[in-house]
Formats: structure tokens, C-alpha cells, sequence
């Protein structure tokens, strides 16, 4: 178990080889290996649950509005490492993100605490820290790309396309609400498009079997 | 000249004292004095323009999508330091930004390849690129957040109000498509609101005195 740990921390952290003993063992004794069934809320906003290492699943991260309304920023996948969950590091970070297992998912978390530790004296720690960061700033602009200047049919035809690649065959088995949620916009907005997407034979939806795409070649022109 | 660059320097980076005295000749051969006019654009995307150090006026940060629509990011002020003009240094960022001067406004520009090179062999340097850079991505967010969640009579209150507390008076000399391209929104979807408050008297809007707010209270309301 911890020769594991370990193994996956070296891949994870290019500064592992270089901290002290002392350090990678108090990194290990503040882990701890969790799994998160499908749904399950990680992170919600303002403490600091750790820097989470996704070993298998997957996770999604999210903005959350007062009123329910959620924007997808981005998603991790297996040997991916969440940063903003230890907001306890990320001082200059001021919003609040969530994260979902977007799948049953197993997880290592390295507790904040032991993290901000060695944080605060190693310098090549700061800056693996920051440049994970930095990089998500560029997925959160290209979503609000996306949002901002793209029109609603490319997208939807992008989402749609996306998730039957991942999931194979031709069906996407999400509700209107729930594809809204994905795409920072509106239930009412989606089920305009796919009305018109239907009208034109490009894919059939129902409540029993969710959204079928009859045309591929048609929806692929859309969102190039 | 040099002294008063110096001073400068020694205020806006905190690692100018750590640096050895050929480093600090290098930053200040490598620098420029620009003075930019009301709406001059100063970069604008891929290239490296360099850091941008902001002596007196206003810059305006946005993105710009393919058919020219604008969203404001966020705004520089006397003392404020724009890294993301600096592309070569900050490679995970792979996002473009346009920044426009938005009063006459004077800046020194340090060189792209002078920055680079002492960003590559000085640890602080990196890091407190990358904690500019973050703390940036903080305003990004809550731009998001406003875009996405809130809604538009409180948005447009917001941003009258925060006009008139700057520019005193209370008066707003900026059209519906300049204001909609501040807020990241549509001109259509701002002059709709526009009337809307209009008719309820809260403001009066002319195309030769601008708008005028005639009830400030209920602004504020709107507001909170």
C-alpha cells in the first residue's frame, strides 16, 4: 500500500526526488486513498480538502451560482491533480470551486496541511504548484470561450459528439437539464436546439432512450 | 531617467533587490517609457509584447472573439503590473488577451527576452510571475460568475453605479454599445434594460448628455 503510494507520488510530483525523507513521509502519513461513488461532492468551495490525485473515474470541476445554477469548468482524469481543492495553498485564488466524481472514482488525497507544509519551504513545490494552476486558467477561458462568443448550435453539436466518443455507439444518455448543466447554459435553450436538431433529422430524442444521433456526418459539419 | 526607472523597479518586483547588478542593467536597457493614447491598442494576442508596468492611466484587459466581440477581464491601474502581455514567459497559458489603453495612460515595457531570461535562472521570479498571474485569475472568475449567474437590472445597476463613484457627478457619457462591451453583454440586451429603468425613472438616457441617473437610491437597490 505504501510502496504504492509512493510509486504514484513520484510520478505525480517532479519534485518528489527532491524534498527530504522527512518531508515524503509526512506526505504519505497525511494520505489518504478514497473512494467516491458516482454524484458524490468532493469539494465544495471554501475549505480545504487537500490536493487530490485521481488514480481512476473521473471528477469534474464546477462553478455553483446562490441559486443552483452550475457551470462545468473542466474535468481530471486518472494520474490528473486537483489543486484548487487546497485552497488553504492557493491564497490569491478567491472563488469558490466544486468538485463531483463524475463516475465512480478512486482517488489519493494529500492532506492540506502536510501540502501547504512543504509549500511554504520549498520553492520548486510553489512553482509545480502554481504552473498546475496557471494551467487550468487556460481551460476556464476556453469554456468561457465557448460560452461567450460560440453559437448554441456548435456547441451543442460539440458536447454531443464529445460524449459519444468517450461513451461509444450513438446514444447520449443525458436529460436536457442535465446537458444544460454541462454547458453553462439554460434547460429551455437545449431543448429549443434539439427540437431543431430533430426537425432535421439529426437526432431523435425521448424521454425512455434519451438522444439518439441518426446523422453524425450532418452534426460533425455543425461543429466544425 | 534611469534613477526614476530604478525606483520603479525596486517598488513593482519584489525580487529587484535579489538580483545581481548585471541582471537589474539588463532590465533597464531592455526597458522601454510608452506613452499610449485613450484607445491605443497595446497588444495584441500571440506576440510578446513584454511586462507592462502601468505609471499613470488605465488599461483595459479582454478577450476578443472572431467576429469582434468583446469581453472585459479586468482593468489596470497606476502601479499594476500586466504579465499576460509577456506570452513567452507564461507558456501554460495558452489563452489570447487584447489590451487597450483606456485613457491616455503612461507605461514603462520591459523586454519580453530580458524578463524571460532571468524568469528561466531566478526561482522568486518565477513565482512571483505566477502569483501575478494567478491573482488575475480570481478577477477572470468573477467576471464568469457575473456573466453567468446574475442577472442583467442588477448587472447594469452595478455598473452604472461603480461609473459614477469613479468619474463623480452623475452622469454616464458612454453609449449602449460601449457599455455592452464592457459588460460582455449585447447592445440590444443593454438598451432593453435601459428603458426598462428609464420608464421607471431611475435614469434618463439622451443621445447628447448620455445617461443620467435620477434615482440613485433605487439603483442601489437594485444593486444589492
Amino acid at each position: 500500500m505504501e510502496t504504492e503510494l509512493r510509486e504514484l507520488y513520484s510520478q505525480a510530483f517532479p519534485f518528489w526526488d527532491h524534498i527530504s525523507d522527512w518531508d515524503r513521509e509526512t506526505f504519505v502519513r497525511s494520505s489518504q486513498t478514497v473512494k467516491y461513488y458516482r454524484g458524490a461532492n468532493i469539494h465544495d468551495g471554501g475549505e480545504c480538502t487537500g490536493v487530490i490525485i485521481v488514480k481512476s473515474g473521473s471528477l469534474r470541476l464546477y462553478m455553483l451560482s446562490d441559486e443552483g445554477k452550475e457551470v462545468t469548468l473542466y474535468r481530471l482524469f486518472p494520474g490528473d491533480i486537483c489543486i484548487f481543492s487546497a485552497s488553504c495553498v492557493l491564497e490569491s485564488i478567491t472563488f469558490d470551486v466544486n468538485v463531483d466524481a463524475e463516475e465512480d472514482s478512486e482517488c489519493v488525497v494529500v492532506g492540506g496541511c502536510a501540502y501547504e507544509g512543504l509549500w511554504q519551504k520549498s520553492d520548486e513545490v510553489k512553482i509545480f504548484t502554481y504552473e498546475t494552476a496557471l494551467s487550468r486558467f487556460s481551460d476556464v477561458m476556453w469554456v468561457m470561450q465557448q460560452i461567450l462568443f460560440m453559437s448554441m448550435d456548435k456547441r451543442l453539436a460539440i458536447f454531443l459528439l464529445d460524449v459519444v466518443s468517450k461513451t461509444g455507439g450513438d446514444t447520449v444518455k443525458l436529460t436536457h437539464e442535465q446537458i444544460a448543466k454541462y454547458m453553462g447554459s439554460a434547460r429551455e435553450v437545449v431543448s429549443r436546439m434539439m427540437k431543431y436538431f430533430a426537425s432535421h433529422g439529426i437526432i431523435s430524442s425521448s424521454r425512455s432512450e434519451g438522444i439518439k444521433i441518426l446523422d453524425k456526418k450532418r452534426l460533425r459539419s455543425i461543429a466544425m
